[in-house]
């Protein structure tokens, strides 16, 4: 109680704590249990109950109508990426307690005003990366992702999520128990638009399209010194031909595609033999999912002839494809009304990177808010948001649950 | 007892038996226990006397002649691949124990004829397929690597070979205490040629030469999603362009290098985040050594160009040079002439994978016999020597094992 955000988030910086200055803090780890203990420590100070459901999500309630069964919801995710920053999730869940404790002392300023509950969440496992998919807490939440079937999901090693949060104790068997009216999300860019644009607040209003492409490449195992060099099936080779292909295929036309292949499992991964198994995981990104699926057919049939003649097989192992969601357009209205309220300038933004709040749009109107990211940097140890522009996030946050909490509809 | 060679193969091949025939027996693990168990009751019911040194190499000693200091040694290793076939160092252990046995119930018909002792070995870690650099303990035997350093080896998860081999009981604190005045290695080719020719024997004059680089590559962690093209250091972007090299460069001119990418380690290997660094571990061989060493650095001048627009910084971690080391002339001599005195027909024959034999030659004259490998096919399951193939070898390795410890010099 009484610490800024800033040194709030500086004090769960230590949770997962890299030597390089990041974070990582992965689902279900030690570091994990460590930041859920200390947040449901902040929530109880400031009268908040916990609730924890079956896939781990924390919800801290403030029952400010004790009569209403609805509840606007505020938060983000504590876990990060192995090579985290301090800021991503992490800064959405601690502004969000802030503007609940704001939002609670308003409303004892202000007794019978409030006509909604206000409650703030951490979403288990944002990140997917220890357990994939990732979104997992928060599609839960939504229903569009069965609780067995999450708490199913297996790490590297072969622990599932339920027994990694069983583990750090946090496999509830609660769950909320009220109507979600709303839920907004308060987080750092991760792009470097809104710096560029020399905006404070970036409102967003939908996301890009993605498609999602894991592909296993098949070879045969044999020695990598005698076999003749004709001989081989290299599965390795095929995966390099692939990521190659896909780069190419992303620089040929300018049409502003983003893709990546940034996960690769290889068998048996020994410097002796040539490889058998490769996986690699692609992603092809943009707002018009049209083009995310000519692109990602172009890259298919590349990368099938580019295969054939070295005797290496293809299986696609998942192709998901993601609609360019819609966030809560009413919402993004109240949060503009906000901003010029508050002195601020704010732009619309389309989200690129996947958000807990584009997973709860599909049960309930959901609201996504940017800050500006220094050079854009993310999922790096150097993420930096400066402490004013973290301030001007959660007076818009606080301000936008205020409204919402007290709305007549 | 009394097993033929091929039940004694079909026996050890339970030992970390895989599901589709093969065999994943890494050094230290409890299958590499099992199968030195009971190679040392194999041992013991041959009347040999079991010696362990402090890198885990097991000598069984057959005291042929009481009054000497030297020692024939005969052997292999009992360590696999994870994709390792029934054949790979096991035929030469236990073709080794049987010659043994035949070389023990000769001498105790011809009373005085043997000159000196003769020496079952089981190497450790020949493989390096849980522990890099391979052949360790025969290179530790030979002097060329310091039983501390090959003891402080680790695996992928931090474990070390000395910690390894005292939790299976093979790190032992004797060494064998005679002179080695030769060795003799049997194994099944792992390449083609053989059987190609029509031969039944190998004997191998020396070995290709080897350049072993491992190259990091290193960008920068960021997110997948909204991180803008341009601003990316992807570094498995550039290690698949430095794979693609890599075969580009063997293909273009008709050399005849054999060239592999066979490991890649990538963090933090995460869907979400631009890989930070990549290491891969390049091979090039071929018969001469200038060849490779021009090879080598083509591929590297090319693959520094080719990183350089893409913001990705090279560091060459290992490059290690292996002369194509020869084998000992006489020994070769000796093993043509016992193939001509049992009407077997044998070629001359390079090897280009390396065996504890080579590792050996830097201490004690070395010989290397090689039997034919169905279709090549070696570091697999399907790894295939027929019956009469192997006791061809096995008749080959005992009569020259008899003129070893019987021959005046």
């Amino acid at each position: 109680m009484g610490r800024t955000l800033h040194q709030l988030i500086a004090d769960f910086a230590r949770f997962g704590a890299t030597d390089d200055g990041g974070v990582c803090r992965l689902t279900g780890s030690l570091d994990d249990k460590a930041a859920r203990d200390q947040l449901a420590e902040e929530m109880a100070a400031r009268g908040l109950t916990l609730v924890v459901d079956p896939i781990g999500n924390m919800f801290g309630v403030a029952r400010l109508a004790a009569a209403s069964g609805e509840a606007v919801l505020v938060g983000s995710h504590l876990d990060s990426q192995r090579t985290g920053g301090r800021y991503d999730g992490v800064y959405g869940v601690l502004a969000g307690l802030l503007a609940t404790e704001a939002v609670l002392a308003r409303a004892a300023k202000h007794p019978g005003m409030a006509r909604r509950n206000l409650v703030l969440v951490n979403w288990t496992n944002e990140e997917g990366a220890r357990f994939q998919p990732s979104l997992t807490g928060s599609s839960v939440f939504a229903g569009t992702l069965a609780a067995e079937v999450a708490c199913s999901l297996t790490d590297g090693n072969g622990v599932t999520l339920g027994e990694a949060l069983e583990a750090i104790g946090y496999c509830g068997t609660a769950s909320l128990g009220m109507e979600p009216v709303h839920y907004v999300e308060l987080h750092v860019e991760q792009g470097p638009r809104l710096e560029e644009a020399g905006a404070e607040i970036g409102i967003v209003p939908s996301a890009w399209a993605a498609r999602k492409l894991s592909i296993v490449f098949s070879g045969e195992a044999s020695h990598t010194g005698p076999t003749p060099m004709p001989q081989r099936r290299d599965a390795l080779r095929g995966a390099a031909r692939a990521i190659d292909i896909l780069y190419d295929e992303v620089e040929r036309e300018p049409l502003g595609v983003h893709a990546s292949a940034a996960r690769i499992d290889v068998a048996p991964n020994s410097p002796n033999v040539v490889p058998a198994r490769v996986q690699v995981w692609f992603e092809i990104r943009h707002e018009d999912e049209a083009v995310t699926g000519i692109v990602g057919d172009r890259f298919l049939q590349r990368v099938t002839a580019a295969c054939a003649p070295i005797g290496i097989a293809l299986e696609i192992a998942i192709d998901e494809r993601r609609s360019p969601a819609r966030l809560d357009p009413a919402g993004a209205d109240l949060i503009y009304e906000v901003t010029a309220d508050l002195g601020l300038t704010a732009i619309p933004l389309k989200t690129i990177a996947g958000h807990d709040a584009l997973a709860v749009q599909k049960r309930a109107p959901a609201s996504l808010i940017f800050v500006p990211s220094r050079g854009g940097l993310s999922h790096n140890a150097r993420e930096f948001t400066d402490e004013a522009a973290l301030d001007k996030g959660l007076a818009v946050l606080s301000e936008t649950l205020w409204r919402m909490v007290t709305m007549p509809v």
